[in-house]
């Protein structure tokens, strides 16, 4: 028998994908360069050529077999050592191999990380607005994903309904700073009462709260903002990396879990990862693709265009009178509908071919995301499609 | 808190791995050519120089975010297309797209396959002689995989004990031909046989007893060797299939589920593994690897280098006095030792340099494997070795 929970899953669809078809469809009417397609966070930047040339150079120069051969279960040694000294330099924690995994991007490091600290039925925290993937990523693990309402003047965290909900039964907090979909970075008091708080409530039930912290935003950060290493705030971090925005590549999987070195179990940690690796099928991330990027830790993708775009974004939405926080970094931003419900705000925003996604979805209705991973081009001509969707719709 | 069973799995020690660094360690003392390392399973002929060209040609020539770009859920949409038309056109069973899903090699496919039929405390069955990582796959899924006995004449199933242990409890038979470590391909006979017997105690118990056959080695069948599709006895068999053995690249994470295109719920299952990948944190093998995978399904590296070893060590090993059913293909071989207890058999060939693996390891006790994924040019050194041991030690 097929089990029921997967099939059950099949009939759930998800409102990102329908717009995103939604916007296919619509663009062979009309031609996609006239859809204003902000449904997807699919990165947009062209691929730095440093890591294509180093993928050229060693399918050119590498043996066949040592190049794509096993990688150990942990990650290719000289992989992790790079990764390690990279975090060194850049967060001033003593990083070393043994405190990296590679996994097949943040979904693989999450994958780990609960698996982890959870038993089935323990409790995983996260603040709306969240990821939604993070549902059937904690809740097919057995764990529990339970969501702390947003504080919508800010998207920092809420920590009245935090603390509400911060119970024995829960063992992990998931955050996502940068964030998707707000694009706000917690502030380092942001983090600081976030820690503070983790450490007496660890103390008070006799069992260590690991903070899991999501960040395949790090380095799309805007300038002047402050966005703060996690690990330095709380010994007990599990950092969930994934090269797939700063390097373009999503669909090569790679990413890493970091256990914080200040952590007292890091190593056995990192060694359970590989352990847990057998019984999810994942068995390490493409060697070739671990090589790669270890050669270009230290660099990113022209992620400009993604600060140009969110200034050209706020400075309008603010312009047409929406309440919108400045988003930080990400290529997100998150403003408040024209009417309470944010579905039939975004429905509307279709006949004008912008395509936005309310935000029920990421559990703070009301709002809606707009993902500005487009041609700068595209978004200074939808602004005009903005104007009239709002002057006609709500004036 | 950490997870107890996750670090209970530390302390457990791989005999291969352990046999593995033995063969390392020896290797640098009195240089690696002069160990006779037959522990691993690991490829040893080229990368074919289709799948290298072509990668170079894509990192070349496309556009980076296009090529580097997500995957559907379920796997690239042409390169599910061609899988499909390759296996038709092999097996003349009538594969489309919607019977595939692209996965992480074979430990990805069948860690999709066991979560589509198994709900834990469920029972799956395998054969000895076995892969042992089948153990950790299937328990950490929730599952219990449970061993018949091996049928030591012939390494094909032995059909007495398995009626025996096929109760109600069974969702599921795991089998692997041509078979690690035996290198026995199952006979049509026997295949038939036990697709007899899966329908009948299907309808017995009034529940499908699914087959998920895996098949890495499928390419690597030797000259005369019956290897007959699996999925041509049995409507509701789950192929898994990975790309390691026949290009070389077992590090590139690449494989397939293939659902039989007569088992009346494919597409549904198919479309299930795109669910439970979310819960797994898989999300698609690598996009570059799957594009170039699509490119070469009709190719394999040069495989003959293991039939040529088989036939030496074959001969020798018979010659010796050993029992050993001749293997249809693999790099593996799987004789009787000439003691009882093969980790004594194994230790002591130690002394020679011969790192052989004790058959308990695979359910087996009494018998070794040697994986003769070697150069040739070492086999044959290797005889003189292989005969001083038996000679000295056993005559």
């Amino acid at each position: 028998m097929l089990v029921q929970k997967y099939k059950d899953m099949l009939s759930g669809k998800s409102v990102i994908r329908e717009l995103s078809e939604f916007a296919t469809a619509r663009g062979q009417e009309i031609g996609y360069e006239n859809v204003f397609d902000y449904s997807l966070g699919n990165p947009s930047v062209p691929v730095p050529q440093a890591f294509t040339d180093e993928m050229i150079h060693m399918l050119t120069d590498r043996e066949s077999n040592a190049l794509h051969g096993y990688s150990p279960s942990l990650g290719i040694t000289g992989v992790r050592e790079a990764v390690a000294a990279s975090l060194e330099k850049r967060f001033g924690l003593p990083y070393r191999k043994e405190h990296i995994f590679m996994a097949s991007g943040a979904a693989g490091a999450l994958a780990h990380a609960f698996r982890l600290v959870t038993e089935p039925g323990d409790e995983i925290l996260t603040f709306a607005p969240y990821f939604p993937e993070y549902g059937p990523y904690v809740n097919l693990t057995g764990a529990v994903l339970k969501v702390v309402p947003p504080d919508t003047e800010s998207f920092q965290i809420h920590f009245g309904k935090f603390e509400e909900m911060l119970t024995g039964k829960v063992m992990a907090v998931l955050i996502n700073t940068p964030n998707n979909p707000s694009g706000v970075a917690y502030s380092a008091a942001t983090l600081r009462k976030l820690a503070d708080l983790l450490r007496e409530k660890s103390a008070e039930y006799g069992h260590t709260i690991y903070l899991i912290s999501d960040e395949p935003y790090r380095e799309i950060v805007f300038s002047g903002v402050e966005a703060p290493c996690v690990s330095a705030f709380y010994d007990d971090t599990i950092m969930c990396y994934s090269f797939s925005k700063s390097l373009s590549i999503p669909g090569e999987r790679i990413g890493y879990v970091a256990v914080n070195p200040r952590c007292r179990d890091a190593e056995t940690m990192v060694n359970m990862c590989g352990q847990i690796s057998r019984g999810t099928g994942h068995n390490c991330p493409p060697s070739i693709i671990q090589l790669a990027v270890a050669k270009v830790l230290d660099q990113t993708a022209d992620l400009s265009v993604y600060e140009t775009n969110m200034e050209i974004l706020y400075r309008e939405l603010v312009d047409l009178g929406f309440t919108c926080v400045k988003p930080g970094g990400t290529f997100y931003i998150f403003p408040k509908a024209l009417e309470e419900d944010a579905r039939a705000f975004c429905r509307k925003a279709l006949d004008y071919d912008l395509v936005l996604v309310p935000g029920d979805t990421f559990g703070a209705p009301g709002y809606f995301r707009m993902a500005y991973c487009i041609a700068t081009e595209k978004v200074e001509r939808s602004l005009k499609a903005l104007r009239r969707f709002v002057e006609e719709t709500y004036r």
